[in-house]
């Protein structure tokens, strides 16, 4: 049985992917990414084919990594963060439909969520969610029902994707949404390039991250109405009752 | 300064941990941790300290890790999944307010929701919550609510603690707060004993997962409106449009 490994390389960093996710790609032949992606691993693996296509045909890179496979190589397609997380998983068994003879191993990694909450400190303690602001393939009016359903639930919320190009006010409007159900004092922060180099974060509140700019590099995280700042730190504790 | 690492070690296996976890371990003197835990991964660190303090006393955990930090040793405290995620992260930050001369560094790891995500497919593609259905330290009309908002909202979810000795029929009433919400045949899957002895997954209905059994190691997974089996996985699309 052939087999591709859809491989989560966690933040960036070498050390930040899992040990089973290192010797996956070790022991492939053929290392399939965008091109962002493969920069950060290649100089960790000499000898490998690299195969890449550009952003948004992730299609097109689905069906290589398949006809890769079929000539017998030992393939890893590659993502950031989580393969499952926004990323390629999902695809790769949609396009997978059409090579019944190819199986997939998905190989788990720290998503920007996990990861970013650890620069942070510890916002994501209790219950949370995640929710991307790009409606390139998500209607907008559902992506605001989201972030209303989280903010009046008191979810702790992490931001995929706050900003782009085309979408420069977006964080703005979940922000606006959000102080519907938040005080504007609640414990906010943001991290950029996630264990990468020039990783930075800040702590603020829900009205100041309102304002803030962002990136496409940037993870966005919002406190639940017990998250607080310990020592620098963005906290949420366990519970709703002391300990 | 004096620094504890608070490394989560993913699933189980140790593989399943980054290598950047995997080395915190490696160069720690002291490893204190859940019993269940330091059982995962004592084979393999010869020659390390093993500290361990019975369940539910994990604040004792804590000022155990700092009073051992305080003593010059190189001290790592784990938990399985992430740290930060119903962790012990957030706990560290409150006990380590008394100890200001040792500071923290969180080592984030693969979470149940992610690792069981890779066993079952790629349920998690899209925007998604995590749900503690424990209610020892929150109320449980503030889970209900989260509960239903997520129903909503159309997050896919995941519950953690689904089940205990003491709360039978948690589960059975989850279900029953989705299905105000989401159609009976709903895409679902559980995860037992993710990346340990055992492993095992199954995929059924929400209306199945009402009466099914689960216990302490499994995890839920429920699919969002979109959420699919293609050739025996449960796969959430990326979005609400064809691509």
């Amino acid at each position: 049985m052939k087999q591709i490994n859809v491989v989560g390389i966690g933040p960036g960093a070498w050390d930040k992917m899992t040990v089973e996710a290192a010797e996956a790609l070790q022991s492939s032949d053929t290392i399939i990414g965008y091109t962002v992606y493969i920069d950060l691993v290649r100089d960790h693996l000499p000898g490998k084919e690299f195969l890449s296509t550009p952003m948004r045909k992730e299609v097109d890179r689905c069906v290589l990594a398949f006809e890769e496979a079929e000539k017998d190589k030992r393939v890893s397609m590659i993502c950031s963060g989580d393969a499952g997380v926004y990323g390629m998983a999902g695809l790769m068994y949609e396009v997978g439909e059409r090579y019944p003879e190819v199986s997939l191993k998905i190989i788990p990694g720290v998503t920007a969520a996990l990861g970013g909450a650890a620069v942070l400190g510890a916002p994501l303690i209790h219950d949370f969610c995640l929710i991307s602001l790009s409606d390139l393939l998500t209607p907008m009016d559902k992506i605001e029902k989201r972030l209303a359903a989280a903010g009046e639930a008191d979810f702790a919320i992490v931001l995929y994707n706050p900003q782009s190009r085309k979408r420069s006010d977006y964080l703005q409007k979940a922000c606006d949404i959000l102080l519907q159900y938040r005080k504007e004092n609640t414990v906010c922060g943001i991290v950029e390039n996630i264990g990468r180099e020039g990783e930075s974060m800040k702590i603020l509140t829900l009205r100041e991250l309102r304002d803030t700019p962002v990136n496409m590099f940037t993870t966005v995280f919002i406190g639940n109405s017990q998250t607080k700042i310990v020592n620098g730190h963005m906290v949420t504790p366990r519970g709703y009752r002391n300990v």
